[in-house]
């Protein structure tokens, strides 16, 4: 890299956009007519855990759409610069002011329709005091046979813990995708 | 959902940000004072393949920088509603026209510094044929022994050949992670 660094986005009170397909790609892109940068979307991480204590799961009722009231694994975009399992971490704290020790990567899931990939962890609840972050109503530590599976917020809540069910008992274990034919839309 | 759907870019000729935390949230964004759109800025998805044909490894010697000139796995950005197994063997097929078919999820990297997240795969190539993409000098098929390991464009092309070798025999494992310490940064 050289010392001048690249910038990251455009001037901001300049940006003029067009769509159009860049010099060398094959993709329609925003492009600024004034001065050429090319503000390239791409998809979205989301990084989440499933966390235990002891037999119970930790969820978390959301109080914001979408899917207001229903039952969630405590998850969130990535930011900038972080890592991924600091970011399962924060998500676990922010929603469930919960403290975690991450284990290892339950799931890969890809929800193409809102080009968003979600990475899943599982992870050891450090201590079960738990509660509602300012995005949710409630929290709570479910038994899997109390787990309220028809008010789960997404499809890959519903994956996520039933995979982490039936890999609990193991130590080393590749990483679980969609289940068949499952795209993560309801 | 409702049928009104969100905009997920401002008015291209309007956008006008200030960089500002926005309510509720705990990070600056760029933020339209016109219409209020948040435009949010995320770590992108690298995702990428080690391709195997017998006992070599399928490398790309990069045309274009960073790391001209340097060998490389084939890799590139996710891009929208592309699933990430979609992705990768785009990538195969656009630097190495090699078709591929992916075995399991190798590693998960995070390079923080410039907020990738690198999804790496083992594949198996479904022909030797193979040969050098628009933004590539030429492609080979190295035996382990073989891999000019000091021509290599990136750490993680490091990691991930390392970390293939250390698993090829096994067919279940958990996904690998950034080696103890290392950043992704040279």
């Amino acid at each position: 890299m050289s010392s001048e660094s690249k910038p990251t986005a455009p001037p901001a009170a300049t940006a003029n956009f067009v769509r159009k397909v860049p010099d060398g790609d094959n993709l329609a892109r925003q492009v600024c007519v004034d001065c050429g940068f090319i503000n390239y979307e791409n998809p979205k991480i989301v990084v989440g855990a499933v966390c235990h204590w002891g037999d119970r799961i930790l969820l978390c009722r959301r109080a914001i759409n979408p899917r207001r009231g229903h039952w969630t694994l405590p998850a969130g975009y990535l930011e900038l610069h972080e890592t991924v399992t600091a970011g399962a971490a924060r998500e676990a704290w922010e929603e469930a002011r919960a403290r975690i020790e991450i284990e290892t990567l339950l799931a890969v899931y890809t929800v193409p329709r809102i080009s968003q990939v979600q990475l899943m962890y599982r992870a050891r609840l450090v201590s079960e005091d738990v509660s509602a972050g300012p995005e949710g109503l409630e929290v709570g530590l479910f038994k899997f046979d109390e787990i309220p599976w028809d008010d789960l917020a997404f499809p890959s809540v519903r994956w996520a813990l039933r995979q982490f069910s039936d890999s609990k008992h193991l130590t080393d274990f590749a990483a679980f995708t969609n289940p068949p034919g499952e795209t993560g839309d309801f």
